[in-house]
């Protein structure tokens, strides 16, 4: 084989970088289970024709098939697709085992997606999220609208503390806000202009109300209504009247201005300075029907959202029973793939290990490797050298790697040498103990 | 949609089994690290013709094309496939990676993994595989052939000892003892016997000894003597004279004989009775050029081999450096689906949640989440219930979960009950800690 090159849109790391994926995964599933969402994983693979349900989303999906299936002997039935995100098949779970949960049922799911997208900055062909979802059994309560972002903000402020990813703001808006207020100024085709809406942050105000009249027919009075709509955005209940000003009226323009006056004023008082009334947000082509929640890092507004969500009247139905559900999800590779590209984040070294124990020569391995037991015992990761080497070679295996001790003297002599220092002690395998900061590789700024 | 059926083959799991899947997973990868092992994700995916390459199982590759692509417009270039092991990935990783990486190279990788066998008891469309190798550049010391076992045999015996799973006996043989032994008695087709020794245990002596003279060719003479070598099997190494007493001679056969002598003289000092030195292990139609390993629980050895592993000369070459390697697999799925499914090991409580925090009326909302707040941040997993409701229906919400403790009057007059002694008493958020038991979930007897 020669050397094969990388796959443009499947990111790997190297382990230094993966430790810190890890450290970050951690953080998130933490927080998950602090806030009681129970964890599971759903199968890679769904019947195509649950895929292709949602849109326009189809023609990214990863067809799967067996070989032999190709080949003529298709008996397994229904084409495969990869999921191309953990809704779909989370829908499809509860359904499955409806019989089993209860609800309201809360879970998260850290699993990698594919879409067969053309790659980009910032897009992936596999890429890993991070969902929660609160699902209910006929009805869910309109206070989860603002559980899940607390959850969400809760664990971005860790991020923030331990990883250093800049803070962020988490922008709010209900959709029936939105379509509510078009339907107030007689516009029918309300996804129409959503979908419109939704390129503002791309191309700006002027583009957005051109499209609205070319594209979706609307009136210059009624465009430019929309697109004042949108520059509406406020930390606070104050959005109301300014929404209020622009004149417009309709019963769901009230319920979607109640909704999201009561998710924001919890959170001005529970996380001040952190959310954003945002009449902009429009999330596309997803199927939400009320809040909708997109989140940027301060600083990196470019990037676009890294994670986002919103509520759904119908996650699932089984024709007799509705499952309304509200989540979000954090597009994990989406905010660390560019931060370990550009070598901003890594690992204080590159392996696990803590102590190296040397080996004199090849007799007394054994006894490398009781000592390096009784270390493991402990807590301590802990390798044996793999060559009987002079001391020399075996300190620079261990500084190649960034392991802080190597143990000399192994059950006869025993000591230990911070190679960073170059102090050399006596120690005991059964209580020596390495500085708490050493212990694991920790995440640095590279 | 109506209610879907499980997919056979693709194994899902409750959020109570999946914990318990997830503590398993945390010992193994905690044990991997405790030994330097770095961890690493490959891609899902690889070009079909390097996962084609390794013979019969070819048939058994799922195929991944875009639909777009399957739709004449396959811009692509080559055709994709699951991986359906973790080897031939980190092959790949190993050659695309080589220059940021230090030898001996320790990784660990725990991915899902996917073959199009028919689905059967213990046999898996989709399934979990945790991996470690040790890989040298142009050459790896022997020594590892004997860490590698101690490494997952220090993994099994704390899944005995924190899960319950049986002990293992690790049985270890090696590829150039048998194929030494083979030659040894005029035998040139080498791979044929050891793809029929494979089925020792499946059919047993006489069949073997039919199928080496009727399909393979071999004399009488010789068939017996390969069925009487494969019946050798010692803790020790006792073994090396048994061999030696069927009078076949050749220097393979020496090299093999004094290679696994070293491998069980370690083991049987540094973990007593876990090791067996086995001559009817063959590892059919892997790749291995050395030592092989196989695993099986004791009191199942039915279920046959549940992680297994061996030294490859050459993992992955470059046509300059060549990368030989040892390494070993952990059937996670194999081992714990079985068990899960009987339901002989489940977690003490569905969700996460230690603390339910009641709610006495809405407007008393954000006063719960304060104290879920102050509870969460001390680490304590706690929930805010999700209705204003009387405090029998609370505590029924608790139950049902397996939700410990619940919380009254949160912020004004603080009490917290344990809903299994009744037992109700003052508390503060900001002091208050249940029993260590009662912290996260425990992995239980089902």
């Amino acid at each position: 084989m020669s050397r094969p090159k990388p796959m443009s849109g499947f990111p790997e790391f190297l382990p230094a970088e993966r430790m810190v994926e890890l450290h970050a995964l951690r953080i998130l599933t933490s927080t998950f289970e602090l806030h009681g969402f129970a964890p599971i994983e759903t199968r890679a693979v769904e019947p195509m024709e649950q895929l292709a349900r949602k849109g326009e989303i189809d023609k990214e999906i990863y067809v799967v098939r067996r070989l032999q299936g190709l080949e003529g002997d298709n008996t397994d039935g229904d084409d495969l697709g990869l999921h191309f995100d953990l809704t779909v098949p989370f829908a499809r779970y509860v359904l499955e085992n409806a019989g089993h949960l209860v609800f309201p049922f809360r879970r998260y799911q850290v699993q990698k997606v594919w879409r067969g997208e053309r790659p980009q900055e910032g897009r992936y062909r596999e890429f890993v999220q991070a969902d929660i979802d609160i699902v209910g059994q006929g009805a869910l309560a309109g206070h989860h609208d603002v559980e899940i972002p607390l959850v969400a903000l809760d664990a971005f402020e860790k991020l923030h503390v331990d990883l250093g990813i800049p803070p962020v703001v988490l922008h709010v808006n209900n959709r029936k806000l939105s379509e509510g207020f078009y339907r107030g100024l007689g516009i029918e085709d309300t996804a129409a202009v959503l979908q419109r809406v939704d390129k503002y942050d791309k191309v700006g105000p002027d583009v957005v109300t051109a499209l609205l009249v070319e594209e979706a027919g609307l009136s210059a009075a009624q465009a430019q209504r929309c697109v004042a709509l949108a520059e509406i955005a406020t930390p606070d209940e104050s959005f109301v009247d300014q929404v209020r000003a622009l004149g417009v009226e309709h019963p769901m323009l009230d319920e979607g201005l109640e909704a999201l006056a009561a998710v924001v004023r919890v959170a001005e008082r529970q996380v001040p300075g952190r959310m954003l009334a945002d009449m902009k947000i429009a999330r596309g082509l997803d199927y939400y029907t009320g809040t909708v929640y997109e989140t940027v890092l301060q600083g990196s507004e470019r990037m676009g959202s890294v994670a986002s969500g919103g509520r759904y009247d119908a996650l699932a139905s089984d024709g007799k029973v509705t499952f309304p559900g509200v989540g979000y999800s954090f597009g994990v590779t989406r905010l660390l793939a560019p931060i370990l590209g550009r070598g901003e984040l890594t690992s204080s070294r590159s392996v696990p290990t803590c102590v190296l124990v040397a080996v004199d020569n090849e007799d007394a391995r054994e006894r490398a490797l009781r000592t390096a037991d009784l270390l493991r015992r402990r807590g301590i990761p802990t390798e044996v050298a793999p060559k009987a080497d002079k001391f020399g070679k075996q300190i620079r295996y261990a500084d190649r790697r960034g392991i802080p001790f190597v143990w000399f003297g192994a059950g006869e002599h025993d000591e230990v040498k911070d190679i960073r220092s170059g102090e050399q002690v006596g120690a005991d395998p059964q209580a020596w103990t390495p500085p708490a900061e050493d212990l694991f590789p920790r995440t640095v700024r590279g």
